[in-house]
């Protein structure tokens, strides 16, 4: 399988920002769900069609490097990339870079495939489908 | 009947902060939010119970002044209060103090009363007993 | 002068939801400051230019009312329009639509002007000429 | 160096709910903000006051696993930990419980020393000595 790559682009509010004038350090999870739910409208199965069969895919891990601050307004690009075919679990990884490309923050969710009386399956055919 | 009035205390953290370096504007409904939350238990009906018996207390309305900013870390009291005997609406007001009892905001939110179907219903009576 | 008018579009994620599976109602001023921020950088002064000329644009008010209920990865359109030249204050109308152009919401915002020092500042010129 | 240990306590509201209805991943580095905040504040030097002696103590890496699933108004319990005298970073470690002491999350969060020109340094004395 190839990497499968996404980039969304975003400008943190001012909602976004904290005391010390940078973006707040959960930001960047809100962000990885932007950067994710897009991905996967773009793979053609947007999320809250994949939940209408059935399925959630919640989050079981996160994790994230702060390397240079981020503030209010500037262009991020929020690069995100499935490396693997998932099988039981799915980690999707992401990197933060702003205009000149310089890395800001990378960091990785890790996601398990549940269905509607939440017990925990293979990941979905028609999800893999997409691959 | 009676004014009820409770107050609920909180500070502000990094994450209320915005990059004005005061706490953002929408975080005073979340403020809001929070106190009513605790009215609720402190009278007898933790708003999870009240969920339980079939209905739902949708924000209908809400509104805020801000006259002085709030910061970092300084303590807020959250004054709400609930003038009028609820029919069919309920409206709860609200005022943001600091220590010195400084008005630093004041707003309101009204609330409708929705069964489990969605319908609008009258104010149902184990509500009104609270008061 | 003629209205102002821009129209924001945005998907509501899984962080702005609540535990009634809709919009969480201080959301929408999160929308609202997404909608006026781009609508300003659509005038030809980005927020953070404005700011680095020495100007501030603080809440002073905000108001929304719900009529319908938004959900998780609906397509919503912000509108936001500016009525009246900004003289003291400036007041920004927000109406929130689905596809279908229903009406979810709207609301208002209103702004001073301050200076760094803080203090209220009528309209600066180099805003004005925007209009 | 003993373990220091600090037990914050929370409800999730409304808004830290998701669309699959229990609390949003990211929220619990919200929580996790608060519970490390009441501990600084609880050692006797509250971050506020940290920041007043010319430091900042950014977070350069967050971490978070979960369990088990937490819902709207249920009681959590943050219990905060360092085990380690910091020298360059500080890691703090997090554990949340329920009333029934079942664990829902565990992670951590790593902090650098910064003066107010943004420069790394080691962790100041009065710092130190709080431990």
């Amino acid at each position: 399988m190839q990497n499968i790559t996404y980039t969304y682009q975003t400008r943190p509010r001012y909602k976004d920002i904290d005391a010390m004038g940078i973006v707040y350090y959960s930001r960047y999870y809100e962000f990885f769900e932007a950067a994710r739910t897009d991905m996967l409208r773009d793979m053609g199965l947007p999320y809250s069609e994949f939940e209408a069969t059935g399925f959630l895919m919640p989050v079981i891990e996160s994790h994230c490097k702060y390397l240079q601050s981020a503030h209010f307004d500037e262009l991020l690009k929020i690069e995100c990339t499935i490396k693997d075919l998932p099988r039981i679990k799915m980690t999707i990884h992401y990197r933060v870079v702003n205009e000149d490309e310089d890395m800001l923050a990378q960091g990785y969710t890790k996601h398990a495939f549940l269905d509607k009386n939440g017990n925990i399956r293979r990941v979905p055919k028609h999800f893999l489908e997409l691959f």
